[in-house]
């Protein structure tokens, strides 16, 4: 039984009063229309959302005019997007279901986006933390500059700002990122995802369309919840382990790979996937940024923007970075195709990456 | 590849100020001590819960010591039980994971407990409202009385003081029940099920144990989430469509069920389960309900005594039910041990029976 992903709907990212259900809809009608969808086909619904509206799930089905046999919310903080992928796959290849409409929605200003839990924090509960933490130990490790750092954000906006529903509308200098406000240590204000709101939506089938995507490999791993979990600082452990497993399960090597949407929550953590996903070796991750900018790798890397380059509204990221993929792997990117692009992954992580979930999908056409 | 029941373990329901996440792991631990499960071997964990509280799926696998692949919350509200059992049987068929553990855990007072949205209901939010207006229909229709309500209570209650984890002690009779107090028309207050704290767990499994049980039917159905979504009143749509589902993955007639677990939240909901279940015809549910009481019934009904018999923590209440089927299908369920108990059902349903879940669970030894 092999799962496809049949169309992709996503709204533009912005900080507003619009409800969690407005948003929803808005990504979930793009897709039905654009693909032309009969609701009474849609089997499954499945949301990604950091939001505690009970029953939302059924709500946005309800509103949608869908009566589906299975609706269900389903939260892992920022990884919950890719996690309602794989659960919605998981349904199909259970035959419990076979047209599933996945959502990942989120507001910026939701109760639910900080982990309030985690003792070895202590006060120091924010992301922006961890994120120093880890930039603090690369830079003496392996060199790592705030040149890289500031490249990483100017690459990703410049990328972001082209796809229609990035948060942002202008490109940012190297300078503006070097000289923008100090956060923590060595962390910039423009190292930093934007945290802000909106929807993403894609249609998992049994049934492959005139264009086939398939989701061919996935690779998922927690080591836990809090800082005091990780035994390494230097790699993001959890990536490590999800990404082999990823490639495994995917019969292929990562160089095989034409396109990678990694979750840059902060600059660092571009760098870091690079040698946790296996790009690179560990500590080379800065050489493979530079060849990137300087067109000379034979990969793209967040040709999306990510979430430096469009803003991250927390459970939608993961469907964000899946809608990339499949328009690549559709040829339908407009200006920031990506030539060639027959196999193409993504990675999304959550809390300091305790979690990683690398998901692989393959062009299945011409 | 077939998903059976490896363990289970339960809380006493209460009201307490425990945490949601002492609550889960208590009965997570009683899990994996008595059925002796290394941490090691639990590759997922799957929690249902209507709390907010962010990465709750991995707080708990952290504080519990597990590094699983997959982690994950889930929500359907009151059917988020049986919802996180499907969820984890189809991650197992996907052959994403081999053991998960799944538990169902909330609090009486979670911010998510009441929903909210609904504008078909007006300011009649409370369940009391929908369940009075199918309690005045069947009363008015099929002959229904308040003595056989009191009765589904009266035999519920004396059910659960017996398992050990209800959060009742005492037995009430006839008159107790039918002389409290009127909520809303004529529904009194021990018609309602009892919203209180509870976990249960169980651990689904790819590998059969020495006693084997297996989940061998799903059915699932969500006709909206609104009030005005129902179309009949005077059956649970919903579990018509779910109950039939199941009994036909399952490949068995309705005639073959030794026990089922009915959603009770309440009285009514019990007679009119029997109807929509196919046990016996529309209107004929207060005959069943005499056959039960008066033990002339060849099928056992809430041998767990029930929401109205236990109290209800609204995502716990499906894990619940199927740890009551795994007792009985174990013969491990003492002095409410249902003899020859080969195949039992669970009923698991929420807001206004707009979604229904029913799973059959099939005993393979002896």
């Amino acid at each position: 039984m092999s799962v496809y992903i049949r169309g992709y709907g996503i709204t533009k990212f912005r900080k507003s009063k619009d409800s969690i259900y407005s948003l929803a809809l808005e990504a979930a009608t793009a897709l039905i229309r654009r693909f032309e969808i009969e609701r009474k086909d849609i089997d499954g619904i499945i949301i990604a959302s950091s939001s505690p509206e009970p029953y939302l799930a059924n709500v946005i089905s309800d509103m949608l005019g869908i009566r589906p046999k299975i609706a269900c919310k389903v939260e892992q903080m920022c990884s919950s997007g890719s996690r309602a992928i794989t659960t919605a796959y998981s349904y199909i290849r259970a035959e419990l279901a076979k047209n599933i409409l996945v959502i990942g929605v989120d507001k910026h200003d939701s109760i639910s986006n900080i982990l309030e839990w985690d003792p070895g924090r202590g006060n120091f509960k924010h992301p922006t933390h961890w994120a120093a933490l880890y930039t603090q130990l690369h830079m003496r490790l392996f060199g790592t500059t705030e040149e890289d750092l500031a490249l990483v954000t100017v690459k990703n906006r410049k990328n972001g700002i082209k796809n229609g529903y990035s948060y942002f509308n202008n490109e940012l200098t190297l300078e503006e990122v070097m000289n923008s406000k100090q956060i923590v240590g060595p962390l910039r204000l423009y190292h930093c995802s934007y945290i802000c709101d909106g929807a993403a939506a894609l249609l998992l089938t049994d049934k492959p369309d005139d264009k086939p995507v398939r989701i061919v490999g996935i690779g998922e791993k927690s080591i836990g919840a809090s800082i005091s979990s990780i035994t390494d600082y230097t790699c993001l452990e959890s990536t490590v382990i999800a990404s082999k497993e990823a490639y495994k399960m995917a019969n292929i090597s990562v160089k095989d790979i034409d396109l990678f949407e990694i979750h840059d929550a902060f600059s660092i953590c571009e760098i870091m996937a690079y040698e946790s996903l296996n790009l690179v070796e560990k500590g080379k991750g800065r050489q493979l940024l530079r060849d990137l900018i300087d067109d000379k790798a034979s990969i793209k890397i967040n040709s999306s923007g990510g979430l430096l380059g469009n803003g991250h509204p927390l459970a939608t990221t993961g469907v964000a970075q899946a809608v990339e993929l499949t328009m690549q792997l559709k040829e339908e990117a407009g200006e920031r195709q990506v030539k060639g692009c027959r196999i193409a992954a993504l990675h999304n992580m959550a809390a300091a990456a305790t979690t990683s979930n690398v998901l692989i999908f393959k062009r299945e056409y011409g």
